[in-house]
C-alpha cells in the first residue's frame, strides 16, 4: 500500500529542458539587439561549448561568451542576455495536468515529497515559481542531504518521511538518478519519458508519459 | 549652446527608490506566505537594518535575515524572498513622461548620454528593462570609467564625448554626485526633485520635477 509519493522536479513537473533552451535562445538573440554582429545559430553553438565545459551551474557563461568574442566593454551584452534569459526562466509553467494531479493525490490522502538534485535555494525558487510548493509535505534537495540521488539519499528521506521502502513511489525522469537508486532499496518507480533521455531504456516498474497516470498506478498496486 | 545632454539613471530616469522598497516588501511577504512567523514591519525594519549594515550590492541580504531568525532550513525563505523581489525590480518602468522626451530630444538633434555610478551590468540592465538604451550614444558608468561621479569623472565623459563643458548639460537627482562636481567643471546642471533627497537644497542651475521640463530649459539655453 502506497502512502508516500516521490517526484522529481526538472523534466517531470516541468518541461525544464524546453525552457532551459528557450532561455539561452532568448539571451543570444538579446545579444544581437544589442548590437552583437554575429549569427544566432552560430553564437547558440558557442554559447552551448562554454556550458559543457563550464556546466550549467557555472554563473558566468555569458561573460565568457563575450571574452570569447572579444569584446572590450561587454556589460551591455551581459546584461541583455542575463535579463532575457531570466525573463524566459522565471516564466515556468507545470506541465498542464501537474496542478489537478497533486490536488487529486492529496485529496485521496497522499503524502507528496520532492526528490530532487541540485541547490536548495534554486529548486524551491521552481517550486515556488510553478505554485506548486504547497503541496508538497517536505522537499528533500541534494545539497541539503549532502549527496546526489542514490541509495543511500533515498534511505535518508524515506527515514524522515517515516515509511517503508514498499509504501513509497518514486516519479522522475532520469534512469539513472530517480529510477535504479529507488528500485534497488525496494521503493515502487515510475519513469517519466519526458526531457533529453526520454528514449533511454528503463527498468522502472511504470513508464509514463505524463503524471495524471499515476493515479491508475496507484489502483493498480493496492 | 548646448549639444550633449547626461543623464543620471536612478530616480532620474525612474522611480528606483519606489521600486526597491516595493521589491523588499514584497519579498517580505513572500517569506511570510511561506511560512515564516513573525509581523511584516517587524521583519522589514530587520531587513532594513541588514541593508544598512551590508551595503544595497551585498549579495546574501536575505541569507542573513534567515540566520537571524535562527531558520535552519531557510532555503525556501531564500527562494521565495529573491523571486519576489526580483519580479519587482525586472517590473520597472520608466517615469511616464522619459521616453517622449528622450525622443523628441534625439528628434532636435541632441546627443545623449548616460552618467550613473554603480556595477556596468545592473546600471545596463536597467537601461535595457525600461526599454531606453536605444536613445543613448554612449554609457558612462563609474565601475567602467575606474571612478564615482566626480569632476574627474565627467571631464573623462566629455572627452570622450568630444565636447566642451558649456556644451554639456547634466541631468541628475544627487547633489553631491550629479550636480557639485559637474558645475564645479563648467557643465550645466538640472537637478531632478526626486527620490530620498529631494528637499535637499541645490545649486544646479535648474531645478526640474520631470524631464519633460529639459526643452524649456534649453530654448533659455540658446
Amino acid at each position: 500500500m502506497i502512502r508516500a509519493i516521490l517526484f522529481d522536479i526538472d523534466d517531470t513537473l516541468f518541461p525544464s529542458t524546453e525552457f532551459a533552451e528557450s532561455a539561452r535562445r532568448n539571451a543570444i538573440r538579446a545579444m544581437i539587439s544589442m548590437g552583437i554582429h554575429k549569427e544566432e545559430n552560430e553564437l547558440y553553438a558557442m554559447l552551448i561549448d562554454i556550458i559543457k565545459k563550464k556546466g550549467s551551474n557555472y554563473q558566468n557563461h555569458f561573460d565568457l561568451l563575450c571574452r570569447e568574442l572579444g569584446e572590450k566593454r561587454p556589460a551591455r551584452y551581459i546584461a541583455a542576455a542575463v535579463g532575457a534569459y531570466h525573463n524566459t526562466k522565471t516564466a515556468i509553467q507545470p506541465y498542464p495536468e501537474v496542478p489537478k494531479t497533486l490536488l487529486s493525490l492529496r485529496e485521496s490522502g497522499y503524502k507528496l515529497y520532492i526528490a530532487s538534485n541540485g541547490e536548495a535555494i534554486k529548486q524551491w525558487d521552481k517550486l515556488i515559481r510553478l505554485q506548486l510548493a504547497i503541496y508538497f509535505e517536505d522537499v528533500f534537495v541534494s545539497e541539503e542531504l549532502g549527496e546526489e540521488k542514490s541509495q543511500s539519499f533515498f534511505r535518508k528521506a524515506l527515514k524522515r518521511i517515516g515509511c517503508k521502502p514498499e509504501e513509497a513511489l518514486m516519479v522522475g525522469d532520469r534512469e539513472d538518478a530517480d529510477i535504479v537508486p529507488a528500485k534497488a532499496i525496494g521503493i515502487k518507480t515510475a519513469r517519466m519519458l519526458s526531457g533529453k533521455f526520454k528514449s533511454n531504456p528503463s527498468v522502472a516498474d511504470f513508464q509514463i508519459n505524463r503524471i495524471s497516470e499515476i493515479p491508475t498506478i496507484l489502483k493498480s498496486l493496492k
